[in-house]
Parts: structure tokens; C-alpha cells; sequence
């Protein structure tokens, strides 16, 4: 008879990395002969009752993919206390002794809920945005910014072929991120920001300033909430006179295979939260602090300011 | 001294593979003791007499870069009669025995009417669209389906993570090459090309055919000038009442670095036309018929019918 | 009831483009109300009767990988009379009308022993090697050059660097077809191939050339039986006195995900292979003519001459 | 007139980063209107007088190139006292104001010996190994593991088809690093490392413990100095009587083009050693602790104890 049950899921925007993690909980879970259930579908399965048994073959064949094979949704009715009280009868009824979920802020909230109506929870941070702040870096965010910086490289090339400015849209939601990253690594040459907000009139002007210095093809890239989006591209069309081309960038940021390093901490978070069963540790949210390995009271998890770059910043826009 | 002058430009969209074929014109031009000029930015810098000289140096550097690194451009007024005057004027004052144009059909009505007016043309099929009816293939057009698909692959494994049906629009013009090679290549569902028209009526009938056969993410491919593309987002959404999300792929499909197929096509097709001008041999588009290399007389060469290949659809439409 | 039993197999080395090729097998069986047999690890799991059922729904996750999820391997066993006819009664013992193999030439010698035997057979031409003739294309050959590529491209990076003399050994066996486009897509300098041997001093005079134009990281690309490896590598070292550096380039070749064109072409022959069958046609050796598919007697597919490319590889000899 | 003059080189194994990082210190050197001069080729190119002069424009193409475009070498005649005092007059006749040096231990030894004779030097820790324990990564490790990952995971699907064993030999010299990130981003199974030294036999008895597990393709990682490399291959086939294959994976993990990741990380430090200079601050080197910028006195900086990451060893290792 297996010791201990764990079952994890995983909730809200799917991140490269998810499967690792995945296997890093059965493989070792496995090894210590505790039973694995997967909830299917987030917090939706749970009501629905969607479980299925995982197996470290099942989870083989699937850690280098992206997204989640066992799925994920956006279920806003988790708010509601009476679904929240179904779940923890459900969750008792499987002889869950601990439950794993992976995800952002939003699944967070949710495993907090649980954890204060008893529920043995632990978090680990899925989510590409990397805007889980007190975790230096999040499953997902490094095959995002690098997926996105492929896209815009390649994308330069063309703009380059005509003198083309280029204004590219990346995910983050409300952080920088990505957007920053992604504009370092691709050479671009103006970044948009949540953090530091920037007109379009003064992206213009940078504009101008890039092409004074002989760059023909500027490049800019703007967080997916830019408010002028469309006000910049209408002015570098009509008030600067430019050949612009602009491109959101899209799934490909959520869908690019796992890189090694997003492989490599979903598979570590994996084990540590085994680690943490074992030792009989919950409401935690495990994160990267200093580079390593961070246990985080889940609680506090979400209070933390936000973890954007601002001395990358500063040595970007200089 | 050099014994004969060839001038090489690019025009129309950039295509991966113009730099490879520039590569092999540069390095049989130079064996064979020819001065190679290029022109920079298409028939725009035929008319500004923006010429540069290239030496094998310059284009060993370019061979694996996407776009054009002679430039290129959109000239509409090439097509004036005093332009094209110009024209002859400015190549023949440069000592030109020979020009080589890389691009597409616009490309190639600019070279016939100098061809016309007695310059000694050849033609390259330089278009990701491949929609250059006389010959089977194009520069780009194997990196292009090869990058949407890439893209596509990775868009649906999100797509899959939250059962989301997923409509990609991507590159081609007026022709369905790309759309059916990505959507055979992609594993998607469903295609709409230009040749074979369809609503979004049918579109969603046979997305609910796909559902009904167990698979709760069908992925559908249509071409960039897809009538009916809002509409059809519309009804997945209002009427089929399904998760639906869109992306147009956009330009990665036309600065991805070139398939070794696109490099090795680009380098030969640049080989063939040194070969052709040291046979003394012009009016020529060059292309591929039957996997072999094929010259066509340049002036016939717009009238082919499509090349578009309605056998493989009929194989994927079953 | 089904109508009829199809049973497909993979044989010899793996190649990628063969999942696809088994998708597009079990799509349009399904689609026309046949079963569908694997036999696993090819001629040895049919004598060890390893059959399993395929449905679309296991091809749809494998198509875009490498390698063949219905496993492979080489039996040479199967060449004696009593292990043929051993074949021969369990294939009919499970009822199976039609035989579809896929794989290279060891393979097509087993299926023309079976259709002596009163067996209806079906080959397929898989192979990175591109050696069979009959053929312009097999399955995995695109993939393979265009993963070589990469890797000599990447590591020519570093012999640059260094000033370094590179040679890189490609996969192929008996033809030169992987190495000679290799050479031209890395934008190599030499290429020996089986087709037009070549001793190393002529190698290094060749070198030596190269070195004379001002290129001072000269890339050699050999074939992976090229006799004088050593001999090579010892003589740039001690006679020409260059840094020289070597690498087998390997599985990567085999391994790499399909190319859209390898899916492609795995999926059509796939789709094809059935249509021969609901047109009762069988004894045929499926393959690639004039860049469409064609159907070959398999008795005769093996007698064709060489189909390496000797205009390519003057091009590139120059 | 330029306030003062900066010049960067490049010594020992090329990095993929280094690139990045010369863009960002000539970027942010231009900016505060420094002169830049690149050495060639290292030490070697020092006493050689091989300068030239860096612009923006030379930069922002080759940022994205593996390697080093200002070219490396080894130059163990650095050692000698009479070469080094020879080093500093040449830098001296320059008017160079301070020296960048991008490396490994090599480069960092004779920045020691030359900041010992008064010149200002700042050192970069460039190298694929990660093995300058002070820093907690090196440009190109990012890299290179992510690209050895690729390549071993297509190998495995060869593997597989073929239910074979696998042994591939990574890179990392004297450290575990790569070894270590790539076995478990690979999905490997066993991992030799020279911090934790294993014995032929000890990995057949945890391949035997593999098999037994119902997984037939055990994937082996071992460093580029592991002593028992053809005994283990040897024992594989002839004890354990098992089919292996084995690779070297090579170069690819030196001249992949850089990551997202090693692309900011050589550029911020790039901007990072101007900032130093602007500062007056030298006879520094650069790193990451903390997973923040940290400076390191130089003559500090090779002896701090092994950065390996035992405690993912050990969850590895389970």
C-alpha cells in the first residue's frame, strides 16, 4: 500500500516547464512510494472530479513539451466560499494528504484560500510573466523571453532588408519582464515598459534619435498592455514619416519547447516539494531567492514588490 | 582588368535564400573574372545609382542571414516609361553587360520591360509565397512553411492545455502554398486557401466534426487574405460557443535564417546565372520544373498557371 | 466489422518523417473503415509477433518526433527461407492484407522476399541516407542535412575564432548526397564524397587554396567512410602545419525533429500507401520522381542507378 | 579628442556571449565618448600589435554570432616575464587606459601579471565550463548546456526506436556543470561528473537498476575527462550485453548561437566594466553572486572553492 497521496495540478496561463516540474514530482514521489493523482484542468477538475493515477511513464515522454498535459483552465467560481467548502470535501474524500499546484498569482490565491480550511497546500510558480514577485524567476520565463527574442531577430531581418521600423508587442501582462529581457537580447533599440511608462511621442523622439545615429531599422518592443499602441504606430507612419511594421508576437512565447534551464527548475521545484511532504512542511510557495531554492510562506507570497529589473533597466535605456 | 560587369539586385519582399544566391553569383562571377556590382534597394537604387561593389569576403559573412543584405524595396514607379529610360541610361553608363534581378512577379515585369528596352535580364524566384507559377519552388518558401510551422507546433501546445481551438493566419498572398504545406506539416485540422475557397460556416462545421471525433483542439490554417476571418472568430466564439484564439504568424515567416534546402536552392540558382551570361544567354527567369533547374524565357514566364498543388490538398481534405 | 487489416512496420535505421508517415497511414485507413496493425521492431517483432492496434489518436501526439515510436531494428536472420516463411503464415494467421514497410534497402529486400511468398507489400522509403535510387527523396534525408548544417555552422563559429582548419564527418553510408549538401548549406569549402574520391593531399592542396584567397578557417566536410580520415587530420596537422580540429557530427542527423518537408513527405507516402490499397495495387515501392510520387515496382526499385546529384557537385567543385 | 582609450580582448576557448559583451562595452564606451580598440586574438595578438579600432556599427551585427569576432587564441608564451613586460609597453604606446579581458583562468592569470606591473585591468569571466568558481555563471555555459541538451535529446530518439544504451561525452573540462544541467535537462538517466567520481562498473549497476525499471533506452551523461569512457562502453556491450552507442557531442556547445540569457548577461556585464572604468575602479573581475553583478578582486578571484551545484547533484542522484 502506497504511504501518503499527493495529487497537483496545474491552473490559469499554461508555462514551459510545467511538465518537468510534473516529473520531478512523480519521479520522486514515486521513489518514496507515495501514490500520485493528477486534478485535471485546474481548479475546474477538482470540482469536476477529474482525476487520473500518473506514472513516471506517463510523465517521461512528456517533460520536453510545452504546456500542461494534464491541462489547465481559468475557473473564477473558485472564489466562491461554497465551491472552495466542495473542494475540500473532495480533496478529503481522494485521501489527499498534500496538494501541489502550479501557477500564478491566481492559483495562488486559491491554494491560499484551502490552506486556512485545512488543506496541506504548496505553490510553485508557473507562469511566463515571471510577476510571482517574490520568486526571482517563474517556470515558463526564460523559454518566453528567449522564444520572443528568436521571433524578433528574425523579424529584424527583414525590417533591416527594407529600413523598416519595427514595433513588436510581447506577453507579460503587468510587468516588464519579458519586454526588457527580450529587448537586451535582441539588440532592439526602445523598450516600453509597465514599470516606467513612456509615450508615444517620446518613443518618437527615440526614434529619431536611433536613426540619427545612422540605424535605419529601430527597433521597438512594448509590453502587451502598451496603452498607445496604436497612437505610436499612427505617428510613426504620419508625423515621423516612417515605414513602420508592428507584429504581436503571441503564443509562441507560451508554446516553445521548455528551454534547459526552464527543464531543469520545474524538475528541481518538483523534488523540492516532495522534499517538503516529506518533512511534513505546507503552506509554502516555493521560489528562487540568490539563486537558489526558496520557501516562502504562501501567505506572504503575494505581498512582496515587484521583482522588475530596474539597474537592467537603467544600463538598457542609458 | 575584369572582363565583363554583372549587376545583381534584389526587389519586392526579402526572401531567406537571397543571400545565399547572392553568395553563389559573387563567388562562379569571380572565379571566372567578372566585376559584380550590386544595386542597392531594388529599382529605387537603380534610379539613385546606389551601386556597391562585392567582393566573396562581403557575402560569405551574409550567406546564412535572412533578408537581403543588398537591400531592397518597393518602387512603384518603375513602371513609367522615363524611368525605365533612366534606367538603361544609368546601367549602360556603368558599363552593366548584365543584370540579375532576385524577387517576384514585380520583379519580373521590371526586367522584361528592360529586356525590352535591350538589357541582357535574368530572372530568380525570390518570394516566400511561391507563387511564381513556372517554377515549382522559391527562395524562402521552404524556410517560411518550415518557420509558421515551428510556430504553430508550439502555439497548439497551449492551445491544447486549455482544449482552445486555435486559428493561425499565415503568409502567401494570393496563393495556398504555405497555408497547406503548414497545415499538413503543423498537424492542424483544417485549411482555407485561396484556391479552393470556403465560409466560415463550413469551417466550423468541420470544426465540430473534429470535436465530435475526440480531439478538443482543432487547429485551422488560413491564408492571409482570408475573407471571412473575423467572421469566423465570431461564430467559433458566439455560435459554436467554443475558447477560440487567433494569431497571424507574421514575420518570422520571412526572416527565419534559411533552411539548408533554401541555401543550397538560393547558391545554385546564383551559380546558373554566371553560367548563363558566360553562355551568353539572357531574357531568362530562372527556376526548377521537375526537380531540375529550368530557364524559362522571362517574358512567358508570369503566364504559367498555378502551381499550387491540388493533389496534396485533395489528400488532406479527406 | 472492419473491412480489411493493414500492418505497418519500421525497419533498419530510424529516420524522422516516419511517425508522420505512420499518421498519415492510420488517418486515412481509419478514415476508410480498415484496421490498423503495428508490428513492433520491424522483421524481428513480426516473428516475435509484437502487434499492437493502432488509432489516430496515438499518431497524432508522435508525428512530430524523431525517431519511430513503433520501434525498429536490424535482424539479419530474416534472409533465411525458414524464418521467411515462418513471417508468411503469422501474417496470415492475424489476417493482414496488406504489408507496408518502411525503411531502407535491407528492408525492401525482405518485402520483395514476402511478396514472393504470396504477400501483399507496400515499401516506403526511409532513410537519412538518401540511397535509395529509385527515389529522388526518402524519409529523414532532409531533416538530417538540415541538422548537420546547424551543427557545422555552429562550430564553424568557433574555428573561426581560432583561425582553425575544420573537418566534420556526415552521416550517409555508400553516397554522398548528405555531405555534398551540407558542404554548400554550411557554406563549406571542400567535400569528399564516395562518388568522386578524393585522397587527402589533394585535400590539402585544396586547403591550402582556400587559405591562399584569405580564408584562414577552411571547412572540410567528409563522408562517413571516407578512408583517409587519419590520414587527413595527421597531414593538415604535420605536413601543412595548420590547427586542425575534427568532429563526427552524429546522431543529431537521425535524431533531429522533421522538417515540415520530411513530415510532409512521411505523411503524403502515408496517405498514398492506402490509396494503393483500396485500388487493390501492391508489389510497389512508393518514392519521389520529378518531384511527385511515383510508383515503382519493388523488384525493380532496387536497380536503379545512383541518384546523387553530379551537376550539384560540379557547382560546388569549382 | 576621445577622453580615454579602453581595449577588450578576447583569450582562450571562444564563448558564445562574447560578442554581447564586446557590444556593450563599446555601446556604453561610446556613449561617455571613450576611444575603443579591440586586440585580436588575444594575448597572442597583444605582443603582435594587432589593434583595431571598434564602432557601434561593427558591433550590433555580430552580437548575435557565437564566437569571437575580434578572434581568440592560446598563447602560453604570455608566462614568460620578458613577454609580459614587452605586453605592457605596447599597451603603454597605445595609451590605453584600461585593458578588458574576457576569458577563463588563462586570461584571468595574466591580467593578474600585468596588473601587477601597474596596468588597469578588468576581467570577464567567458567560458562554456562555468568553471570560475567565483562567478555563479560564465558566458556561454548557458549555452552550451541548452545546446548539448538538443542534441542528446534528438539522439535519444534514435535511441529509443532501437531500445538502445547511450553514452555521450559533454564538455566542462575539470567541472560537472554542463554534465550535471544537461543529464537532467535531457531527461538522462545516469550522469558521471568528475566532483563525484563513479567507476565503470557502479554506472552499469544503476544501468541494470534503469532497465529493471521497464525503461529500455538508458541515457548516460559523462564529462569530456571521464577516465573510464571506453571501459564503460566496452563493459556495456561485452558484460551487461547491451547494445550502446556513444557520441561526443563537440563544438556545437561552443558555437551555438547565444541564448537569450548569455546575449544580457555579456552585454550588462560589457556596460558593467565601462561603468567600472567611468569609476576608476579596476583590477576587477566581474561575476554573478547572489544572482546579482558582483565585483571580485582579480587577484582573489581563482581561488574560491567549486561553484558545482551539489545539491542538484544530489537530487539527481536519487
Amino acid at each position: 500500500m502506497k504511504n501518503n497521496t499527493v495529487a497537483v495540478f496545474t491552473s490559469g496561463g499554461d508555462a514551459p516547464g510545467m511538465n518537468a516540474c510534473i516529473k520531478g514530482i512523480v519521479d520522486y514521489a514515486f521513489k518514496n512510494d507515495m501514490k500520485i493523482l493528477a486534478i485535471r484542468s485546474g481548479y475546474k477538475g477538482l470540482i469536476a472530479e477529474d482525476f487520473i493515477e500518473l506514472t513516471p511513464e506517463m510523465v517521461k515522454d512528456n517533460m520536453h513539451r510545452a504546456g500542461t498535459f494534464i491541462k489547465t483552465s481559468r475557473y473564477h467560481d473558485f472564489f466562491k466560499p461554497e465551491i472552495q467548502k466542495k473542494a475540500v470535501e473532495i480533496l478529503k474524500n481522494h485521501n489527499i494528504n498534500y496538494l501541489i499546484g502550479i501557477g500564478g498569482d491566481g492559483t495562488y490565491r486559491g491554494l491560499i484560500e484551502l490552506k486556512k480550511l485545512g488543506i496541506n497546500v504548496i505553490g510553485i510558480p508557473g507562469t511566463i510573466d515571471n510577476d510571482i514577485n517574490y520568486s526571482e524567476t517563474s517556470l515558463g520565463f526564460d523559454t518566453a523571453y528567449n522564444a520572443a527574442t528568436e521571433n524578433i531577430k528574425a523579424a529584424s531581418e527583414s525590417m533591416r532588408s527594407f529600413d523598416r521600423v519595427f514595433v513588436a508587442e510581447v506577453m507579460g501582462r503587468h510587468s516588464g519582464n519579458i519586454a526588457l529581457n527580450v529587448a537586451i537580447a535582441s539588440g532592439a533599440d526602445i523598450v516600453a515598459v509597465p514599470e516606467k511608462p513612456i509615450t508615444a511621442d517620446n518613443i518618437c523622439k527615440k526614434v529619431n534619435a536611433v536613426k540619427a545615429k545612422g540605424n535605419n531599422s529601430p527597433v521597438i518592443i512594448v509590453h502587451d498592455y502598451y496603452p498607445y499602441y496604436d497612437e505610436l504606430l499612427n505617428k510613426l507612419r504620419n508625423v515621423c514619416k516612417l515605414e513602420a511594421r508592428s507584429q504581436i508576437i503571441g503564443f509562441v512565447q507560451r508554446g516553445a519547447s521548455p528551454t534547459a534551464y526552464d527543464t531543469i527548475l520545474g524538475w528541481s521545484y518538483g523534488i523540492h516539494a516532495i522534499e517538503l511532504c516529506l518533512k511534513n512542511k505546507f503552506g509554502i510557495a516555493i521560489g528562487t531567492q540568490n539563486n537558489r531554492i526558496f520557501d516562502c510562506d504562501i501567505e506572504k507570497s503575494l505581498t512582496y514588490p515587484s521583482n522588475f529589473d530596474i539597474d537592467l533597466y537603467n544600463k538598457f535605456d542609458i
